[in-house]
């Protein structure tokens, strides 16, 4: 859907530039405009939850590098993944679409014979013709099968998994796994990866991404770092062991923030870092039913595969030396099918050809004090079932059977606690300004907001369809198959 | 309690420092020791909630000027006032002292007949100790019969109001309440606060507050400026009125904001600025059932009046330019009743005489790397009643009857919703680290961890009492009565 048939800006024109006089950014464009265009390095974290910063009130660990990046970027307190599970996040993230729009419902495993589709271009695709040096290292997880691979997908070099590091035949609750392959380019470089391989899985990926920044010479690149942990089973290498005060959990966040010093570092060392932009944000909320091996949510509803905020609401920041203005907080709406817009608006590149979903937040990157946003709304799916859409201030949810972590108790030392699956929730509006934890149903006060988003969501099904009103939408595409 | 009595940091050291070397602030001691004690101005807010911040993920309204305190100074996450309702609040805060110690167990009306001990030493008498000249701009609330006021207190001015600005005769549930006085000094400057004038409260405050720094011509000054907003009922002046995007709530916000904005700029004209201390921080959480009218816990449970983190974790923000670290974050353990303790240190005065609860913080404001946290536990009381405990990482809820915001919805417009009082909440712990929101009872996986808490507490009630358990404790001291 083409976001300017809905109402623009109203109510949602939030962004903050604490501390910086609006006069210092007013016109943050980069100053020479011939200059190669920037650098791109997305850093990607799995599982990690909205309170799991040192900013959202994270206790326990200390992440050092990720809190500079806080303190010399910009912190999005209202940014979402694209869907609430792995592969269709990353799905959304790479193309710029909502993932079911392109045919992604959900999490593939490794027998899955689905992905993304090589129709579609991916943020790597679309860099390249700018003359980007394109690499993933770390977890691909839109498809396993040869032709659906980072290789086919507009990526030079991979190294990485294939999917999550617990699809492996260690799983806690299922022995159906296959060996766990780990990945250079095209080539199996490890069959089958053990427990003393995971606990290495930061420290190689790190050490990949160095490599990768190093040798570059001339021409901007895009690394696109996809980090395996905090996904469960978490492991962290020995020189971490311990090292957090509160548990293993920590201990991986402060490998994972030791990594982004070395990465800040590279870009430094190589000269490349006055002309990079680094984002980092992670592909859905906690999974709380592995109670402490999971993060924390910092007080938002759910996690993981739901559409209330616990699972969608994450972490995002940006630092764009120069361009972004240090220690901003943008509490404007936006998601991850927005970088890619802005990569290419940024990058000078042509958006893709195909009907996308997000739109630039360049302005929103570069500070400029009274950008209009991205959107005012943005629609929850899970599958291909609208779950809720959010207007601004208010979210309506509706009703539905999903996924719910309360009903039972988190599970400890790496055991999952059990998660109920079809649980009925009502239809409910609530208050974003005052109610991000959505506890407080609101509809009864505002019957007309409810109106109000129920036509917005209307748009969305017939564009995208809605499998809870048995609605197949207009404008799906199909994902790829493997070869 | 001495808190030397229980085990130290463990589990807390949380401190971190984003973006800023630790070499640079490793030894932050004031660079001339012999030179004035640093003015202190502490700003308090009425009913503002932990996500009432940008920092926080407030939407609607803009900021700049608390922003800017934060971006220039620390802010702390696990921060928690003295009780959840205000007269207990601020009587801890004044005194370092946790409330029920001196009498105080709960809000205090017009028609109260105790207050604050005059036998208790206050914030501002502790001070005057190392001359510091003082004054209390706002909402009083700890007594306000004769011998009970400010200036019976150590204050060397008053402007404002001597409890909260709803207990007035247009209160929306109760007729009875008597005309609203405004004080200056002991007089009553106006004896019948009416709805302009409410309008007008946050402008005059500031007005008075900038006065007072603008007096100071020599030796340090404690300004206290305790806003009456934003408490219900709302009011803000016409030059706010619609300011932001999302109602009365955030109009209010934007107004205190300017408020602080004023504040800076006097400190900064008058050359104090320098060598100032501004503390910024909240009562208690919001007033959940006004609905729109309420703040936003930022996703914590329940709220004012409450010992859930919705009702006692608020925002802190330290700005000392060249001591305390420009754009950090504190995770540590943190109250309000350990703010007279840190103001003795920095100001060199000898700690009251008589038993206080909270301890010097004075290292985590100077950004001390590894200075040890105040302490690793943290005493929930409701009234004379324990209702929780925290140490470190777990949070230990005692069986208790309560009041909840969540079985009914909230208000709109001004008009409060129904609150359930009495609510039977059980036994639970909750892991901080991963559930600020108090979602997740995990007692069953960690056993050892309740009966530690339980010990813990034990000591408390054996000093302090639990009316939860008809113990009257041992070192509880009387409220001051009407002269």
């Amino acid at each position: 859907m083409n976001p300017s048939r809905f109402r623009p800006a109203a109510g949602m024109a939030l962004l903050t530039f604490a501390g910086i006089p609006a006069a210092q950014h007013a016109d943050a464009h980069p100053k020479h405009p011939g200059q190669q265009p920037p650098n791109i390095v997305l850093i990607h974290l799995d599982d990690m939850g909205y309170g799991d910063l040192t900013a959202t009130g994270a206790t326990g660990y200390r992440t050092p590098n990720i809190d500079r990046l806080c303190a010399e970027g910009m912190r999005f307190t209202n940014y979402y993944s694209a869907q609430a599970v792995s592969s269709a996040s990353r799905a959304g993230l790479l193309t710029g679409c909502y993932p079911n729009r392109i045919g992604f419902t959900g999490a593939l495993g490794p027998k899955s014979k689905t992905g993304l589709n090589p129709d579609e271009e991916t943020m790597a695709e679309n860099l390249k013709k700018a003359g980007y040096a394109t690499a993933i290292v770390g977890k691909w997880h839109v498809g396993c099968r040869p032709g659906l691979m980072p290789l086919d997908h507009g990526f030079d070099e991979y190294f990485g998994l294939p999917y999550s590091n617990d699809m492996w035949p260690h799983h806690p609750q299922t022995s159906s796994y296959p060996p766990l392959p780990l990945y250079e380019g095209r080539k199996v470089v490890n069959p089958s990866v053990s427990a003393a391989d995971q606990a290495q899985l930061t420290t190689r990926y790190t050490e990949h991404a160095v490599d990768f920044i190093t040798r570059r010479s001339e021409g901007p690149f895009f690394l696109y770092l996809a980090h395996s942990m905090p996904h469960v089973p978490l492991f962290v290498s020995d020189k971490f062991k311990g090292k957090s005060e509160q548990g293993l959990y920590g201990d991986v966040m402060m490998e994972i923030d030791w990594s982004v010093g070395e990465v800040l570092k590279a870009l430094e060392k190589s000269g490349a870092a006055s002309n990079t932009i680094v984002v980092l944000t992670s592909d859905n909320g906690p999974w709380i039913n592995y109670g402490d091996h999971a993060g924390s949510t910092g007080g938002l509803r759910e996690g993981k595969g739901t559409t209330f905020e616990g699972g969608q609401r994450v972490p995002c920041i940006v630092w764009w030396p120069g361009t972004t203005p240090a220690g901003t907080i943008c509490n404007q709406l936006a998601s991850s099918i927005d970088l890619l817009p802005t990569f290419a608006e940024i990058a000078g590149t042509p958006l893709p050809a195909k009907q996308i979903d997000g739109v630039s937040i360049r302005s929103l990157f570069e500070g400029v004090p009274d950008a209009t946003p991205r959107t005012s709304f943005l629609f929850y799916y899970r599958k291909n079932s609208l779950e809720a859409v959010r207007d601004g201030r208010y979210k309506l949810v509706f009703a539905h059977p999903g996924r719910s972590y309360e009903a039972f108790p988190p599970g400890n030392g790496g055991r999952p606690g059990k998660v109920a699956e079809g649980h009925e929730f009502p239809l409910a509006l609530y208050d974003m300004r005052r109610d991000p934890g959505e506890r407080y149903d609101v509809q009864s006060q505002h019957p007309e907001v409810v109106e109000e988003l129920m036509r917005i969501a209307d748009a969305a099904r017939e564009d995208l369809g809605d499998d809870l009103r048995g609605m197949p939408g207009r404008n799906r595409r199909p994902a790829g198959r493997a070869e």
